[in-house]
């Protein structure tokens, strides 16, 4: 089978035009097929604060509320998204960039019945693999924000590790894909202060202990769980580790093996 | 040959969600492949207003300088283009909402030479025929924000009424295809306080009469020049008229019709 990548790229990459440049540079060199998920970063935030539009953040997350709706839509599938996509043009990349409603590529519903009222924010139902399939077909390379809709004229912010696991968990029957999450780190660390300390392999058991340790927590532990969701569902492989290193995460010389 | 409508709506639709609706639905329900250009509107400069970037407008016309592309691409591929996309679908209409970035789809290069300096404004050199060509094959119906890129990684704020009439001329090889330039009057009116002075027919003689009478002036101009470009291009016919009345536009019952 064709390899696939699906990379995903954190805020923190997003909001530095150096570490991004070389992130884009190491996908414009990638051999196979690839689609690029961003997440969001500093922008909407200080957008918000410039228009006055107060934040509320429930346990870390952001509450989507529809003003706050426009500005992640703006600042996602406008600011950030076009300008990735330029760049890649100018790396000779026929990059295309698409959010969860453009060809229906996500559809998804508005996450209800949860104890904290999260605005409007997507649970993932489904992708469109027919027209992924075309476009990677074409020599295309996607760009996908993390703004899904609901089939019924609703955008919905939606968490760009699960877009990124839903697309590499739907391609697994056509493709062997590899599943990257990029973030500020090097890898899952050992030890949350030292960037040296990372730990090469995680299976499911040293997942548990290292859980039960508190080695993983908090943010970490949707990544994993994520991660686990696409080796379940045929992914290849998820690596996790610093985006800018793109090719040694890819040739296993840096990062964290997530394996069942 | 297989029609396509290339349609290009302004800002007073954009602007007006009961009037957006009214021509989304009459979109959603044309026979035959159809592109949807979208021009701007008001939300860019109630944006800056917000964000403390002053606009500059020279002989009627937005000066992009870098913190007002940065505005215009926010609104225009963000949170115009994907609400559009949103509502379509939501009307069974399969749409993809793409920059000229997006796949290479309108290449441009910055005005430059002209006494007035307009910032980072695009000149359209050509548009991506075999990618259009194979979307509206997959029974994808494109919605077109009006930015472009050079190819070098800068966006480019571009007019969509260019936009328009390059994708008309561009399609007129393999499509029979009808350009229909949706504004907020009736048609090119012979008095332009009275919206039932609308002119049916121009064609070129009469067109240099009505400009010479002042009939004609300011921004219908460049809107008839493109018209002309289009038709001189292959273009089978040009419609000016209300967006929100696209199906009477189209069975010749509204609107002018621009003719060689």
């Amino acid at each position: 089978m064709e390899k696939l990548y699906v990379i995903k790229i954190g805020g923190n990459i997003v909001d530095n035009s150096a570490l991004l440049k070389e992130c884009l540079t190491a996908f414009s060199k990638l051999e196979g097929q690839a689609i690029l998920v961003h997440g969001g970063g500093k922008l909407a935030t200080q957008m918000a604060s410039a228009m006055g539009v107060e934040q509320t953040m429930v346990e870390g997350r952001r509450i989507t509320d529809a003003e706050t709706l426009k500005i992640v839509n703006m600042v996602y599938a406008g600011s950030i998204n076009k300008n990735i996509v330029a760049q890649l043009q100018a790396l000779g990349v026929n990059a295309m960039g698409l959010t969860g409603a453009d060809g229906n590529l996500i559809s998804a519903h508005k996450r209800t019945g949860t104890s904290i009222d999260y605005g409007f924010v997507g649970d993932v139902d489904g992708i469109n693999e027919t027209l992924i399939t075309q476009l990677l077909n074409s020599n295309i390379k996607l760009v996908v924000a993390p703004i899904t809709h609901d089939g019924h004229g609703q955008l919905l912010n939606t968490n760009a590790d699960t877009i990124a696991q839903s697309i590499a968990t739907g391609m697994a029957k056509q493709f062997e894909v590899h599943l990257i999450y990029g973030f500020e780190r090097e890898g899952v660390l050992s030890d949350v202060n030292d960037q040296s300390s990372v730990i090469a392999f995680i299976d499911r058991p040293f997942y548990g202990t290292l859980k039960d340790q508190k080695v993983i927590f908090e943010g970490m532990i949707p990544k994993i769980d994520n991660a686990y969701l696409a080796l379940e569902g045929g992914v290849q492989s998820v690596i996790i580790g610093k985006a800018e290193k793109l090719n040694q995460l890819i040739n296993g010389t840096a990062g964290t093996t997530i394996k069942i």
